[in-house]
């Protein structure tokens, strides 16, 4: 039985955050750094007709000035490379680089770019996703069938759909045909923006070399090292990428953000570094949201409440850049009929350009969105039916070796075990006894759902461990801190193997020159991907271990034993020596053993980069009691219970503090977030005082609880969480709302003046 | 066959070293850096009084001023710790840091530190080795027995013997009676510096999290974070040591020197870095210099010419502070009675404190000085016995599988065709014929010399290889690059053990945090043991190309075939795959192959940090011609080969390279270089203008030849031969000046000045 892995121990990284200490993005300090500013585009689509940067260049303390004509040919982008690091000849989104400045300080550079004169010729903007997919819209990228794409994007020529992705299982006409109820619905929902505290920002060198250096807070260095490989042409060791810490990420880190513009600079001031650290404003314009969509969702069921077919229709607006908006398209196109057994299903995500704020990963890779559509009509079909909507999710939901709808066979199944447990947290049952009318006059209501998603699959991690001869070990990986805990679960898993304490152990910074090849921290993957090849490298050691012991007790290593961190021969447990003492024993000049791990799914090697099934897929249940004042349409979240299938809990503690920061995130969502744009594709509220985020005072009792179905190929069987902690945390809010005052909201957010018109539409606000 | 091994490819640092964007020491950048400086004690032997800093700290500019009592007991030493980092209450010699200061520039902390007032009360200095060896010498080090000490270092209480080495094979009283003849010579070798172009410098920075990183042209950055540890009590983990490129070191860039100014300053400053630069003075009378020392050697032969007996005394003048002293009497002292069969031989070594500068590690650790006994001694007797030097060594050097005097079994025995090569290439039997005086007017002579030496044992090398996905390969090693060539040389074995180009690689810097445990580069230790560590890396990785191509192609692993960086089942030739294919078919969403090597000499585990058998016996000869003026007693020498046993040149280029440096620094030793002290113990030619080292002009034509006698454990039969290039050039230039001249001088220099005195003695002078 494990000891340290279940363990709720204090984060590794606790006291360096709290004393201030830690290095994020923004604190990168070098030697004659320079500052960057970047000039945007007024306008969502427009042609650059000229550029005159030459009062900026003569302004003094500006030491480079550079515009798209420096970079031809240079564009970026995981899915399909389609975006300059600066605009070339047009723009496409209100917010894009035309040009940026490196100056001595921020405040020279900001002052420069505002000398610089654009002379723009306007077009037409498309700020509408539905209108964006029609034939005759618009093209945003005449160009786009000559971008260089990985294969599984399928653009659709002279259209602004970027790519389409489909998934069949069964005959779903035949579904539809044998069901007793077919219901059909169309749910929105908004642009939302990360909200990381910290900023995007990045600093670049170049050094006498001609090496470049970025050190970023970027989620994944070695894929930034890739991305910059493949957009530069330049070869991996010519590319050095140091993440630092990361002050929130949530998917809005990766790719190629700040990281672009530092580079661009830095390559016309080497070997002076540039760092250029966005303000709000550029956060909320030009670094990424989350995809708004328009889902379309028709559900066949039986009388009894059995599902027998789904249709998903999903339209993904992407905005003026790919992005990852195609990956997202894909992979959450294949979660979108929710963790449901369906016999029969099809799906197709439809991926469209606009002139609109780059959309691409968010906490749950598009899966919120689709967890909005199917569970408020999981309730709709519920109350059709007559059905207690908890019991019609608990008769439908996946269980173990079942088939889900995209076609996986699915294994650590614990959604129904979430229902279960939130249905519990919140008192569904009592919930009966409750006056449905509070002492103030609000409505009282409560919702339930659920929710699955799925992994990025295949994906590889690699890991190294160095045992020191002081008993210390240093783990060198390029998993990166984001705020999600994943050093203290990683040394916990390391500690478990070994049987050593989690303060024996330090982490390397992830750099793309000493730390081995992660594919991302991402996909709520790090945990399963990582911990497996750090279990492997710390088994390395141990098996290291148990060679040497034999070594020096002189028997074989089948009769050596290795636990809590000491080494004897089975018949002489008296003679047990410490790590430190056999290394000393064995290597009385000095060692440090070495481990090596490297996790890639062992099913998906040899396979196609995408296509594989989920090596997992995560579960979990939110539930939601509200009240809401019908005078002003304010939803109020007084409980919300949240049950999450972490497959194994490695650190309970931090698990907990996963679902109540998924939740928070999960409130802002449902109830306030919103990027509102103009007809011109303007943003009008970019900035944390117009763009409402949840405040402690909207933050409801949360009462998170952990359900625990092993996963055999996980690290001590857990698997991830951080994404779906937050997934239907809409929907039961929504269904709570409705089970309040009887009022069903289709499009996110459900903010005071939506609810408050549709009360005053019913009659039941005082003022209707 | 080997094609990359063996190959004389150019160096791979060379681009980088041409264009001056190596990054050296000195050259290191950090934003808000502060500058050091050292107030240096002007005795070699006093008490403190009293140190008035108040001044200093009142200066504008000045951040902080450090004394001993800012570190109470932080003592260092890689033998003893005997060393406070700052003089506490006592200094030892002249130049001994008594006071630091930091400031915002460099010239402002050196102006603050003539500000410190120091009162000293001065004691006897004790300046000569053979006198501070006397019982009633005043001890320099009352608290000498207090002193943590590694178990080898015997010190003698009361008394300034730090340590005392002994070795006995066979009977040397036997030996002695067996002898038709004994001899009894003394020699004696001067202090020199080591003359790397670069100064000794280190930075360093305690962070806001209380971590101390110290980045600095140390040749050993792994020892270095033991060292500190165990002088600051902080652990591994709270410690980063980062090697630069090594701007020359020679030995004279280990241990703890300028980084100990840097890391007492900084940890006033923080988080503020210091960086601490020395001055030519301060490296002349701050850094370490190579040991002087008194030689007495007594040597007993048969008529015929058969060494029978050797008895060797050394006194080793360590200086003020052991530092490696004690390492450099036990492992130099061993070594003490040469590359011969002698049956019965006696070395004993004393180590003393003076009150002199530090001796340390220098090129050959001890060897050359005692090369340059115990080979002019031999040609002493060659010449009582009217044999030829060259025959007589032939007749007694050591063949593979001899017991060599010091009892170790040797192997890889290149010294007999070393002699014949360089002998060959002098012209060693035609020399008979040529005239023994110039046209010019002076004397001809011609003399030959050998030598061996060991290398330290046991030591360890780790080795981490990552195999991109790109195909480009990063090496994680901490290796330092001193100027030896070593990345070239690593480099060729990698490539050789996958079949790829050298330029498919690129090096991590030295880290501790990062690169895994490597002993030090030293001991010409480096491509044996890092070699073959990377040997084992890079095998590592090729074994997994193996099961990869088994999977790749759907065969057993015994049928693959990995040669040329393809991949292929032995009957299917034509569906080879690259590497990167490889890679890409099996892991398609990314990865890094990680390989991991750890040497540590298999038959010294499990055995004491001192005492083996050295893993390797490096051997060489050398063959001078010389030219006398008996107008001034200027030696000029006209050809020196050399002929030097690598076991297996990996870059044969890179080998003749190292021999024309060690023989110029060999010259250097020989002619010039003497750092000479006054009474009181002040060195009195601290610069480059009195301390004479060769330049261009008296470099002669040298004669570089290799031999390969292979080492069965050596990565494809190399050894070690950085240190043996140098060894026996003295001993062979003072031969050819006595063959000359027939003037035979037992202390080195042999300056213009002392020639010309015997010359005159013996009447051979114009002006005699």
């Amino acid at each position: 039985m494990e000891t340290i892995v279940g363990s709720p121990i204090t984060r590794v990284d606790a006291l360096e955050k709290v004393r201030g200490a830690a290095v994020y993005g923004a604190d990168v300090k070098l030697p004659e750094i320079l500052h960057g500013a970047v000039l945007r585009s007024p306008h969502a689509h427009a042609r650059i007709v000229s550029i005159d940067a030459s009062a900026a260049k003569a302004m003094p303390g500006v030491r480079a000035v550079v515009t798209g004509e420096d970079l031809p040919g240079v564009l970026t982008g995981e899915a399909i490379r389609d975006m300059p690091f600066i605009a070339q000849g047009k723009v496409r989104f209100a917010g894009e680089p035309v040009a940026a400045v490196a100056a001595e300080d921020e405040a020279t550079a900001r002052k420069a770019i505002r000398l610089i004169k654009v002379a723009y010729e306007e077009l037409t903007p498309v700020v509408d996703a539905v209108k964006a997919r029609e034939a005759d819209a618009p093209v945003i990228h005449d160009e786009m069938m000559s971008y260089v794409r990985i294969g599984v994007v399928k653009p659709v020529p002279n259209t602004n759909v970027v790519t389409v992705n489909e998934y069949r299982k069964g005959d779903i006409e035949k579904g539809f045909r044998e069901s007793d109820y077919v219901l059909e619905n169309k749910f929105r929902t908004q642009m939302v923006q990360h909200g990381a505290i910290e900023p995007h920002c990045a600093t670049a060198q170049v050094d006498t070399n001609g090496k470049l250096t970025v050190w970023t807070p970027n989620d994944s260095p070695h894929r930034l090292r890739k991305d910059l490989s493949d957009s530069l042409g330049m070869l991996y060791p010519r590319i050095r990428v140091i993440s630092t810490y990361v002050g929130g990420g949530f998917g809005g880190k990766g790719g190629v953000k700040a990281e672009a513009i530092a580079i661009a600079l830095a390559m016309k001031t080497k070997p002076r570094p540039v760092k250029v650290v966005y303000n709000r404003v550029e956060v909320f314009t030009a670094s990424l949201v989350k995809h708004a969509t328009v889902v379309k969702i028709k559900t066949g069921v039986k009388r009894d409440g059995t599902l027998m077919a789904r249709d998903v229709e999903i339209l993904w607006d992407t905005g003026a850049y790919a992005e990852k908006g195609p990956v997202v398209c894909m992979q959450a196109t294949a979660a979108a009929a929710g963790p449901y057994r369906v016999p029969h299903a099809h799906m197709i995500g439809y991926c469209v350009y606009t002139n609109r704020m780059i959309a691409g990963a968010y906490r749950g890779y598009g899966t919120p969105q689709l967890t909005w559509a199917y569970e408020s009509q999981m309730d709709m079909i519920a109350q059709k039916l007559g059905l207690d909507p908890l019991e019609f999710r608990l008769k439908n939901v996946l269980k173990e070796g079942d088939i889900n709808p995209v076609g996986n066979v699915v294994h650590s199944v614990g959604v129904e075990a979430c229902l279960k447990q939130a249905a519990q947290a919140i008192g569904w049952e009592e919930r009966k006894h409750v006056p449905r009318m509070t002492p103030e006059g609000r409505y009282r209501g409560f919702g339930i759902a659920c929710s699955t998603k799925n992994t990025k699959t295949p994906s590889g991690s690699g890991a190294v461990i160095y045992f020191n001869q002081d008993g210390r070990i240093t783990i060198a990986i390029a998993s990166v801190e984001v705020g999600q805990g994943v050093r203290t679960i990683l040394a916990q898993v390391v500690a478990e193997v070994l049987g050593v304490p989690v303060d024996t152990m330090s982490f390397s910074d992830p750099d793309t020159d000493f730390t081995p090849f992660d594919a991302s921290t991402t996909s709520s993957r790090t945990t399963f991907h990582m911990g497996n090849a750090l279990k492997m490298a710390a088994e390395n050691v141990k098996k290291q271990f148990v060679e040497l012991g034999a070594a020096v007790f002189e028997c074989g290593s089948a009769e050596i034993e290795v636990r809590d961190g000491r080494v004897w021969p089975t018949d002489r447990p008296d003679e047990a020596m410490t790590y430190v003492e056999v290394l000393r024993h064995q290597f009385a000049a000095g060692v440090c053993l070495i481990g090596q791990g490297l996790y890639y799914p062992p099913s998906t090697r040899g396979k196609a980069f995408h296509g594989s099934p989920s090596v997992f897929w995560m579960y979990g249940a939110h539930a939601a009691e509200v009240e809401v004042d019908p005078e002003t349409g304010r939803v109020a979240v007084m409980r919300l219970a949240a049950a999450i299938d972490v497959g194994r809990a490695i650190n309970p503690t931090n698990c907990l503090q996963q679902i109540e920061g998924g939740v928070v995130h999960g409130i802002g969502t449902t109830l306030f977030e919103d990027m509102v744009m103009d007809e011109e594709g303007h943003l009008i509220n970019p900035n944390l005082h117009d763009y409402k985020m949840p405040t402690a005072m909207d933050v409801p009792e949360v009462l998170p609880s952990l359900v625990e179905a092993y996963h055999n190929e996980g690290p001590y069987g857990a698997k991830g969480m951080g994404e779906v902690v937050t997934n239907s945390v809409m929907a039961a809010i929504g269904s709570a709302v409705e089970d309040a005052v009887g009022v069903r909201l289709t499009e996110l957010p459900l903010t005071a003046e939506k609810v408050y018109a549709a009360l005053r539409l019913k009659g039941m606000s005082d003022k209707g």
